[in-house]
């Protein structure tokens, strides 16, 4: 019964005027343009957009399950070795579904999580520093096997192991998730008898969230994966929906492209309210940054396409970017995550009663005063004629995260469409990494090598 | 010696194209108009300007220093209660030049420190079930006593240690860093007899970090506050240059400017290449974005103005933004803060060298990789004509962090009066504090709460 809903109320050309507002008939308008979009990704669903489908592997979840349950009490800690899509999911789902403080103060058998997603020597140095290797158990994860970052760690931890308990003792500190057949990962898992979980085909990393990639971690730290899975299958039969207003993805996508194609809104924030929502709004930002921020073929030539995804946080950034979103320019549309009630209820003393600054916030509660803050920011950035849509989360759960989830995902395979651009490659990164690779002197990129270190010597202009 | 340094090489026309980059001689030109703007911020350095002035108030670090001895080894926690302006730049420099692991393993003899810039009742309900408060210091901030949210949780922090330590055992667990005479919070220390800190007047509090707002907490959890304003000290010095181009405030204000004005990009991306100067991205968003994002009176009325401030993280957001930077929309540039040396030397061991993705790996060192990724990450930006300058940390030390703030801040300065805008006030946030007071039911607001109510009976459009 926890549904999430969205209200677009103030996203409206009715709420707050046409020149930053959407027509409701050009919504409607767009139903043609929707349901087209919604069969071309209907019929990749069993094709090469398979992540449609990760509600539904029933086996592979009760596998993770098994697993997890084999290892309860075996570790004091649970390490992911990834980047990207392989870490946001994760660190999206530990800190909208346990403690702010379970690192510190880990529940009763379970294992804290670290999501290493870099490779600074200051982290990852550090934390070889602070943490004991012997204590962990480290979920590589790449598809590939190739990721630079991701396999400089393995290798590194993988040879602190083998320092501390042997060749043949680290391996089950060691669990795997990548290709079922391809890549370099998955002959040394073979080689070296590691466990393992499969990413499958047609399923990106940025939309992996629910396949191993993002459940396998949760499952360990004891988030109710199939509470998750449960609130992704009801949202994709809402995203299934045919007619545009019953149907949040189509509902979100439209406003979103108008937002940033008629009302020149380059600018996509979502404005968590919810300290436990802040990293969901992360994962967010590359499921949007990479899908949809693309060039394609234009009639003038080449055009550059995709809204900036920007994360704020409730309350907090109340005293950050609030003035900015409210008197600065009209080239933002805001989608904030409420919450309708908190797991925790705190009580604000009335002591000082005396005092008018301080009064009113006597015999409230925390979540009243959350509420009414929230409901301030909405209304002046309405008052400002600045476009806002809410989610509703009735609670945060499992099931509501997993609802959430989903209909990001489902309405970015939708703006793909709307956009006209793939939305499920990432061709603008090859660059820098050819570049990184020549730097690194890898094998086959000597000439590329050789141009840059010419490019290195031009003058430069500093101070 | 340990100096930043800026190179804007791939911000110019000459490296990028008239079309994203900036003309030198178009940088040149503006000489006057920042020795203007130089002169102005300058003639209010004794007046309400004094943060320019914060490195230079021996006596008050001196206090805090004594402070902070007398202190040691008396509390596990520290707690900063405190939001915006009082907690950004602390969470920075805690981030910057402590370990990412110190609330795990805290250095013998440091507190934990715990920067609670939040009121959801999940983040305080969870603090309070996990720490016990008789073992923490609270530093209560907030200049006006005002601030709903910090006050509240003064309330609340207050109560819990009066339950357990009765009114005068709880009073040494409180220091307040408020006002010197004005406000809520003043007559309330003196009332209760809590130790407490002065934020000077001419202090606004997103320019407050080298004030005892953010020198306090930094100095109880062992950070070198004195090299940090010797390093603020010395950017102090260069910023007061005359020539534009030996200033790097002129040169990175300019630029900045140029890049909004003249070249239409409304985003500011700061690329922090380090996990450590993550949360110096954070600090930074709220200081350009609230001051500068304003309105103001134009030609053709109202004219809205700021860049918006987009904060990424290296090497981590190569895998999730860098698709988005180098083929969307071109209207983003990047400001990239790159390390030189780290403190950690991690080397990655030469395993399976017989598999080409892993045989460049083997024998270097994840600086090495940091270095070559960030590079290759560069030259697709400059080579897809992102315009892109690089602040060089030669070491993250308290020196080299104090200068880049100080820089921040008087480039934010001279960009406000380039705007010509104020760049030291928030109208914008009042609407939304108004609303929020109706909504709570604070006295006097009766007026605003009853056509708030009003509105809200409108019917809205949901899905």
């Amino acid at each position: 019964m926890d549904r999430i809903t969205l209200d677009y109320t103030n996203a409206l050309a009715a709420t707050i005027g046409p020149e930053n507002g959407v027509q409701e008939a050009s919504l409607a308008d767009m139903q043609g343009l929707l349901s087209e979009a919604q069969a071309k990704v209907e019929s990749r669903r069993t094709q090469d957009l398979r992540w449609l489908d990760l509600p539904y592997q029933a086996d592979v979840h009760q596998e993770i399950l098994r697993y997890a349950e084999r290892m309860q009490g075996r570790f004091e800690n649970v390490v992911v070795l990834g980047i990207g899509g392989s870490a946001l999911g994760n660190r999206a789902l530990h800190s909208a579904l346990n403690s702010p403080f379970h690192e510190l103060s880990p529940p009763a058998g379970a294992p804290r999580l670290f999501i290493l997603d870099n490779v600074d020597p200051d982290l990852v140095g550090e934390f070889l520093d602070t943490i004991d290797p012997t204590t962990c158990l480290f979920n590589v994860i790449s598809k590939s096997g190739s990721t630079a970052e991701t396999m400089s760690q393995f290798l590194i931890f993988r040879r602190a192991l083998i320092e501390r308990l042997g060749d043949e003792g680290h391996k089950e500190h060691v669990v795997v998730t990548t290709d079922a057949q391809a890549g370099v990962l998955r002959p040394i898992v073979e080689d070296e008898g590691y466990c393992s979980f499969v990413v499958p085909e047609g399923v990106g990393g940025r939309f992996s969230v629910m396949s191993p990639v993002g459940l396998l971690s949760s499952a360990l730290v004891g988030i109710d994966i199939l509470g998750l899975l449960r609130g992704a299958a009801e949202m994709d039969k809402r995203c299934r929906e045919a007619n545009w207003d019953a149907n949040p993805a189509k509902v979100y996508a439209a406003i979103q492209w108008q937002m940033q194609e008629q009302k020149h809104k380059n600018i996509a924030v979502t404005f968590a309210y919810g300290h436990r929502l802040r990293d969901l709004a992360d994962w967010y930002a590359q499921l949007l940054g990479e899908s949809i921020g693309k060039v394609k073929a234009g009639p003038d030539g080449n055009e550059h396409v995709g809204p900036t995804p920007v994360r704020a946080v409730g309350v907090t950034d109340q005293h950050s970017q609030v003035q900015l979103y409210v008197e600065g320019p009209t080239d933002k549309w805001f989608t904030m995550l409420e919450i309708g009630a908190h797991d925790h209820r705190v009580p604000i003393p009335a002591d000082y009663g005396d005092k008018d600054a301080l009064a009113y916030l006597g015999d409230r509660t925390l979540s009243e005063l959350m509420a009414a803050e929230r409901e301030g920011t909405r209304i002046a950035l309405t008052e400002a004629a600045r476009p806002n849509v809410s989610i509703h989360f009735p609670h945060v759960t499992a099931h509501t995260v997993g609802q959430y989830m989903y209909l990001m995902e489902y309405s970015v395979a939708l703006m793909g469409e709307l956009y006209g651009i793939d939305a499920f490659d990432q061709p603008g990164v090859e660059a820098g990494k050819i570049a990184a690779y020549a730097l690194m002197g890898r094998k086959g990129f000597e000439e590329r090598a050789a141009e840059i270190q010419q490019q290195q010597q031009r003058p430069s202009k500093g101070v």
